[in-house]
């Protein structure tokens, strides 16, 4: 597996299979974890970095299950292109891909995870799973966070927990997040109170890419801030309360739009679905926007000739470096949005 | 003939045939004539008003070759639907539609003509002609004005020409006015210095629906201001002259987008036409937005599965009165949004 060969594909977390998955679009989980052999990654010499790398490189290659199943991939020989369309999949982080000095990531095949070696800290596990189901993901990544341990001596303090770079992660070093896509609350403007009661129990909210990314198309990840004195399982519990309220607001706000408002909601909808099948040329960011109530619309059942992993994918697919992978070269700005819209065109009609 | 039978049709003006029809919509021209032997309407009694509808009346019904081709509608007796249609239909004026009193309208059954009876002044004969075509129009008017002049007595001033009930009128009567397309003057921001220079010359500018009206569509009507001592032969010229240059601006603007901004103006085409095959609901005004770039599109040939006359027909056929018409009912704001929707999704997928 090359990643030019995962471009055309799409990971297991975009199949829009799973519990809630027509407005959750995926739940993830991230483990930090840091070798206790070695110093923090900001005052590693660039030895310490390639050891970490090859002892974590070690410490995988041991895990028999994985032999067929995970790739690795030298994060800092590859072109910005190719970060760039490895931070778009999800695989690695914008800090992963902008950093500097030896890093790496290790791909399951499926893409139902992903180890960062050498981010912000040593190691970075990450789970992702279409649908909202942390539960299984925590097994899932409990299971990989395990399997990896056995092999290699991770930084713990018997009463801080884990230790890891940033004191926010220090405890569990785990993040939960939830991808939820809440088109109807941005319609009936209810999602800046929806947002601001998330943040005063502590809970993040980021767009599509994460932190500092704008909401576009509708998409906000909320995740948990705090990991120092909660167990693993407090946090899941946490989230696993809070997302279905939000469905629920969600679900209400839909409901509330197809009875008050169904012939502006139709419009929206049948308009959204015809640019997208008719633009020669479109960005980037209006692309998520009109995906964004083409897929509300498949949900509400206004539209019926379009799959959800179809608009899943098209989500990914159309983001610049995506594009260029498709294509086979590199784009201008302008030849991306002819490119763009010829993909969304193509996708759309089949 | 009557006005319901009219709606589902359309006008000969709008047949998308005749020279430079791809920019020329029509060439209209009118003539303003006062019977001799009343005052003008400003100073008419109720009973002069009725003696002019009259004597007007029966100066029409005597010419033999009308007999089957022209119908009278009585506009005082109309409910305001029907006078917004007719007024649509460009076979009436905004202040004929809206004025008061006996007054009424002939209308020749392939709407080549209309004789409008005691709006401002107790005649106006206009004739309206597909394409750029003066020459043929003003023979056409000529032998009308001639017709019903054989039966009445005009009110004639050796040295002013006809009089008027507005002093600007005096002479010829005649206001010559042709209808253009002109979108790629406006994408290209040219359209203000060419409207400026035409009315440095003396011509003036108005949109779709006469004075006051906004240049809805990219439509731009031109017509003289001055009728006094100036022959109908000189106007004609003038405006004959000055209209060639405009198009040949519109066809270099065009050329010029056809060069240098080839996928902007493709993608404004497409985007036109695909909203305009997938909304909903769309007002009026976004209506003619769009059909403009459909219509620039199906002359550059970047359309083809479209026809111009089933364009020129829709930016008529789309107006409120219309819709109503042939809805065969009144509808509200909201609904005629909706009626128009799918009635251009129908007439643009047929």
């Amino acid at each position: 597996m090359s990643i030019d060969e995962l471009a055309p594909k799409c990971g297991e977390w975009l199949k829009g299979s799973g519990p809630e998955s027509d407005i959750v679009i995926s739940s993830r989980i991230r483990l930090a974890r840091n070798l206790a052999d070695f110093p923090f990654i900001r005052k590693c010499s660039d030895t310490d970095r390639i050891e970490i790398e090859n002892t974590l490189h070690k410490a995988v290659a041991k895990i028999d299950s994985w032999q067929e199943r995970v790739e690795y991939v030298d994060v800092s020989d590859l072109s910005e292109l190719d970060r760039q369309f490895l931070m778009e999949r999800q695989l690695i982080s914008r800090e992963h891909s902008e950093g500097s000095g030896a890093r790496s990531v290790a791909i399951d095949s499926s893409e139902q995870f992903s180890l960062m070696i050498n981010e912000e800290d040593h190691l970075r596990i990450q789970v992702m799973q279409s649908g909202f189901d942390l539960h299984t993901s925590y097994d899932f990544i409990d299971q990989i966070d395990n399997l990896i341990e056995q092999n290699v001596n991770f930084a713990f303090h018997a009463r801080l927990g884990y230790l890891t770079a940033c004191p926010t992660n220090v405890g569990t070093g785990m993040r939960v997040s939830v991808m939820l896509h809440l088109p109807a609350l941005v319609m009936t403007r209810e999602i800046d109170r929806v947002l601001r009661s998330m943040t005063k129990i502590n809970l993040a909210v980021r767009g599509l890419y994460g932190e500092g990314s704008q909401a576009m198309g509708d998409f906000y990840q909320i995740s948990n801030q705090v990991t120092l004195g909660r167990s693993e399982r407090d946090l899941i519990d946490q989230i696993s309360e809070v997302v279905p309220v939000i469905i629920e607001y969600e679900r209400n706000a839909r409901a509330f739009l197809k009875q008050e408002s169904r012939n502006e909601l139709n419009d929206k909808v049948k308009r959204a679905l015809g640019i997208l099948n008719s633009a020669e040329s479109i960005s980037s960011e209006e692309t998520m926007h009109l995906l964004s109530s083409v897929r509300m619309g498949v949900n509400l059942g206004i539209l019926d000739n379009v799959q959800i992993p179809t608009i899943n994918k098209l989500f990914i697919h159309t983001q610049p470096a995506h594009l260029q992978k498709l294509h086979g070269m590199e784009l201008s700005s302008a030849d991306r949005n002819a490119a763009r819209a010829q993909h969304l065109r193509r996708s759309l009609q089949n």
